[in-house]
């Protein structure tokens, strides 16, 4: 096996999840690219020797441009606050390096057109970390799409819903301050349920978006201070194939503690899923005879179910960060083979001008084409 | 018992389901008052005897007005099309009759106002059937509401989902004709949706909305004609107390066949309900200790649950035509009372008065202001 | 519609539920023979007219032997405690009287022998109200095993389980008493699941059972009393076509108020059933491709299911009482048609010597042949 | 950071969960002693080679004693067959190593006693690998259990249901054979039932069992050879405590793929679990206000739920393979604190114990008192 150098930019919860599917991949999926966990890079001094160490990484950096620039790195993956990630990947992509980038891919579409321009420009690979297209359910979801099992796609409902704010209590934190989180609900957890909703029902063409903030002040330190992002984002759509969207992103759904959710109905069939049950998928097939129809149960479990068959025998569940395990392990064959990997940068791009879109129509009351 | 004499109009669906309530009701519920089920009108001469007999009717009429204009009848119960229901039921206020109502109240608000204005000026008893109300899951979940304990509302999420057309090779009825059904998905059962968020969650503010129309030809027995209505209705909703709302009617929705469904998002708890298993009502209790957590599935069947005691011992799961038994007896009690029923015809003019401004706003692309 | 006319012995819970069915049978389910209500048997007077009010019977009568010897009395219903239906239902057989009679028939194998006896003799129609066989999910699932759809079968579990007694503050009762009720959970509740199981899955050849009373002695208004009933039935099973089955009939099981269930295995696919979810079936179906497997939740409510499109349009639910109307409606067809009524007086009697089986299992801690 | 040596016995299915633990455990869980990978065991050289290079051992050995008796190897991980896990682990006590053992402990009861004797002797740690009670929902429901949430227990379910071997063209495998795997499903998932049941509601006092062989005879390569274990075990048990038990164990359970479930019944709450829904625990609570109850599901993954804090925010749902990174992190805690791992080898000898009078009962037809 070939070996391929990582560099990681940024060590928080999601340096943790990429961490681990570095570590993880090859022992679960063969590949000719092993890649080797080089360099971590962090600002704090401390937190960032911990993390290497508890992550496996086997240098640390505290400048992300020296990390960018050494030329015995091959992969740089993008693991930082919001606002960093259009300016790191640009850089990485003028270094000539292959990326990957958390979601979001900028705090703005005009920002993200230029990372696009970037990596174009310099023909590296580069792949948005929207990981949920990874979940076995989904990535079989998209198969039965793909096939034409629904028939025609008639409705769309995406809702991704959580509730770790609702308590009024609750201090203010950088996530819920438009200076360094750029949106709220809308951008962190909405923008998972636009890409899904891209991946498995195509285009938007309009959207009717509505964001409120139901808590607009909180405790800091230093007495009270503004909400600056929305609480909660929902908004209609109307997609390129004639269907209709429905779509929520909130932090205040009480007792949903992390729904990534989707229903679509087609003409000849239904599914929903629900990132609480991740390795099941509901299919209800309206093909087959009127007294046996019925919602069904998928345990996306089985061997020839995607990536499923690499882990255990039949039926031994998944769990949420074997999402990032998947994504890193098609990267790298992208790597081998020469493939684009999906999402790219394209895709993060087309999140961000849906996002935006619901943001221009929230402010100005009407429907916005896109 | 003292006996009240019962005039309905109308031998449809509706009509059944009204009937067995007349009948059903004394013997589960004691009162002081005895419904007589005198006469029964409808136009088709010989599918009226067959539901007069089958229903239970003593006799039959084919002219709706003699029925409202017979001195002996004390309730009109009007369960035509709705575009006769605004007409009778002002004809009825007038000779003085009590008035149970299906729903719509009217094809349109102005008309509903006339209705209104008509029962408030002649005194008379009225109830508009939205039998949800009745479902003793829902009159629970408004306790809970009442009594506060779902703290704070911050989100109201209302669908009412059904796929019975989503058949191309269905026949045109004169439920997706405008000039005999008003409208489609939106009035046919949006309604519903719409009356039990204002009886949950309070009065609606402002609207955006979405109406589609999947499938714009069907075939007739002369050909192809055109669905004049919604195949499908969506729209935001901003409530009075702060809350927003995400409401949905659809016939496209495959796999759900009459799903009726809630979930109220508050600060301290969350409701879930739907109306294809009506004996359960979720809830969600943020207010204990966290690790306990969980959405509860409670079994609306209690003893002291209510309307449940009168039926069966604990755990005998009730169907839906129970909930029109109840609103009956909740009507025949306020006629022993004096007291005035509820949903009264007021409620149905408030629910046609969102309705006109989510379709206006589907027409305008605009949000709508109520 | 010609006539027959019905007494009934007993006004309880079940006379409560027998006599909806008489008065709601012909509302939903046209046929020949409409019955006539004519009289109500009881032994506390005050009681019995106010059932004959609310119930819906035209006369009472206080000594069952006089009803039972009425020349215009064509089914007697026999809806008493179990003690008495072995002796009223071999006085209706020498009457010549079609008798329904509400399970067990008896409160022995070697009585319920002798009731069987006399129905054969008299040559009279008889029914044990073994009512869930009536649900419509139930009924088509045994449609699918008859099809041969499940394949050959394994095995068959059978729990009906309640928990109406676990608080130990709960006062003594007739049930609690053997000398009254015959037996406890498993005479009461356990007789369904095994009815249930005979008549899906066939004749049991052996059993091993354990009985258990866990509260031994509780309050009478005259200080303890003994509890001398089982709370808790469990038992293997052997079936005659080679499947295994674990039966449990539990009034000690916590949080299950009314929950009899079923679940079978076979070849080619399972079934599942819950009571507690009466108008749902849920079926795996092995045939299919194996990444598409899954249980499915059939709502079996559509036109075409066992019962169901009587009622209301496709996905309206039924509820518990529904069952005996559907069980009345194939009495009256079979007095029309002159076939015997099922379940009869001989799957009465092979349930009670199934249970006499478990019984003695218990007695003797060996398994027992049938 | 001190470093423990580890040498595993074994690559199989097993093998590759265990050393994925070794890998993981540091990773998440900080500790004194970081584990070293230092040598794995097996007799086919190439696959040895490819599990060691796979799985990230340093060393192979074909020789198990050799490995057994290494100066330099703290810690024996045993994952062979059945078969020799009590010569090998009576081997490692023999040389002082501390040992984890996968279940069986042994293939016989006498066998287990003179392993347990073994590591009592040499005073080594040692630990069954019962993975399940790893399982963070088991692991609170015992916190539940032990706190007496659930007040007095009156009943234990415990099914292990799955369906592999249902097909009849399944060709014959070792776990079908007697000789190479001691029992068929009662000693491979009925194990892990009784575990739990010991584990939640304490010892077994008599069992009544019934061992089944649906299919007799299977295809080899060289013609139809004998299954001469059982598909099926069902047994009915007292516990000590006074509680009643119904097991199940199956390969024949069609639509179940890995179905470990329990459910308790006590006088104050129920429990239940499906481990195909791992990170749920359902709750009934009987002691509040009974319009309120029902079964909650309580996803246990909140930050102070055990074993989940350590992953990652709250919500983010753990799969099957954790299970065995909280034992290995258990264990080395316990070499680090000279506490005594649980379940230890005396846990497995108990099982073994259930086991062995569940076949002698079933061989009996009587009840077996252990």
């Amino acid at each position: 096996m070939a070996t391929v150098n990582v560099g990681m930019l940024g060590y928080g919860f999601m340096g943790k999840a990429h961490s681990n599917a570095f570590r993880q991949v090859r022992h679960f999926f063969p590949g000719k690219l092993a890649p080797r966990m080089r360099v971590i890079c962090g600002t704090h001094h401390q937190k960032l020797q911990q993390a290497a160490l508890q992550y496996g990484w086997e240098e640390t950096e505290t400048d992300w441009r020296k990390v960018v620039e050494r030329k015995d790195i091959d992969i740089i993956d993008i693991c930082t606050p919001n606002h960093l990630h259009a300016e790191q990947a640009i850089a990485a992509a003028a270094a000539g390096k292959h990326i990957i980038c958390e979601k979001p891919l900028a705090n703005s579409a005009s920002e993200a057109r230029q990372v696009v321009q970037a990596v174009e420009c310099a023909g590296v690979k580069h792949m948005v970390m929207f990981n949920y297209r990874r979940v076995p359910a989904i990535a079989y979801a998209r198969q039965f799409v793909e096939a034409g099992r629904l028939g025609r796609i008639h409705r769309y409902r995406g809702a991704y819903l959580q509730d770790w704010i609702v308590d009024p209590a609750l201090p203010l934190s950088w996530r819920m301050q438009k200076q360094y989180a750029g949106s709220g609900a809308l951008g962190d957890i909405g923008s998972h349920a636009v890409d899904l909703a891209l991946y498995l029902n195509g285009g938007i063409e309009s959207v009717a978006g509505l964001l409120t903030t139901f808590i607009q002040e909180r405790q800091t330190e230093s007495g009270p201070g503004e909400v600056t992002v929305d609480d909660d984002a929902a908004f209609l759509a109307r997609f390129r194939n004639g269907s209709v969207g429905v779509f929520e992103a909130s932090r205040f759904a009480t007792g949903r503690r992390n729904a990534n959710t989707f229903e679509i109905h087609g003409r000849d069939g239904s599914l929903r899923f629900d990132l609480e049950r991740l390795n099941e998928l509901e299919w209800y097939d309206r093909t087959g005879s009127p007294e046996d129809r019925g919602f069904r149960t998928i345990r996306v479990l089985e061997k020839t179910h995607p990536y499923a068959g690499a882990w255990w025998p039949v039926g031994h569940i998944l769990g949420w960060e074997h999402t990032f395990v998947h994504a890193v392990h098609d990267f790298l064959t992208c790597l081998e083979t020469g493939a684009m990997p999906a999402p790219g940068f394209q895709d993060g791009l087309a999140v961000q001008v849906v996002l935006e879109a619901v943001q221009e129509s929230a402010r100005s009351g009407a429907w916005r084409t896109i």
